[in-house]
């Protein structure tokens, strides 16, 4: 595979630009975290560095370093948020590999026993119910 | 959820002590990668802190950053060996979250397009296939 270019006119890339809206959760100098719109499970959400980086093939170490950083925190936060069993972190590079913006994300899925994953593409959540979500995660972040 | 316990009789903890074999890849100060036995297609590997740690709640912050390091630096060689087509990475926390073995793990899995993963939890792979696609990893680490 030969390398690919950043391309900003990402919709993660519209969200830091603030082009686009996003119910945020988190967001510090290398990072932010908000909403998955289509969640796999109640509290999914992303992480995504604020430098440009299509994903784990181009990204600085030290931008990916912190993006680690802030999936731990937010990790540990909706699993306090929603009492959850366990976490499921995905990261996808390129079609192949499950990625659909190419902008590089931390996907965080909180998990219950005995509850699969929603497939994956939709459908969307009502908005009231993701800005709920994000307050919630806010909150529970130490 | 409360916070579990990590417990050093744990299988990746024994590959750390060298009391059980594995299909090194790479090992450096912090980190160690090494190929899974039971890969979801071919050339899935490992990466794992050397300090112990459960999994995402409760790994020093410090000793995750230097995971994210290394999981990029092979999942950029298993593009580059296997000429994929793209990379999914996976860590997964608490049973319920998906995870088996209870030392933190990165799943790295080259991903081409049209092909599936094979399920989780086996078949496990020839030992001849594991060594020959580690050192075909290892000899692409930039």
């Amino acid at each position: 595979m030969t390398a690919k270019q950043y391309d900003s006119n990402n919709v993660f890339a519209k969200i830091l630009r603030g082009e686009m809206p996003a119910h945020k959760i988190y967001e510090d100098e290398d990072t932010f975290a908000f909403m998955d719109i289509m969640p796999r499970g109640p509290g999914h959400c992303l992480v995504i560095p604020k430098r440009p980086a299509r994903n784990i093939l181009d990204i600085e170490p030290d931008s990916l370093a912190t993006v680690a950083r802030t999936t731990q925190k937010i990790a540990k936060a909706v699993v306090k948020a929603f009492n959850a069993d366990g976490v499921t972190v995905q990261q996808f590079n390129e079609s192949a590999g499950g990625q659909i913006v190419f902008h590089l994300h931390m996907h965080i899925i909180p998990r219950f026993e005995g509850v699969a994953l929603n497939p994956p593409g939709g459908p969307m959540e009502d908005s009231t119910v993701l800005a709920a979500n994000a307050e919630k995660i806010a909150k529970a972040i130490a």
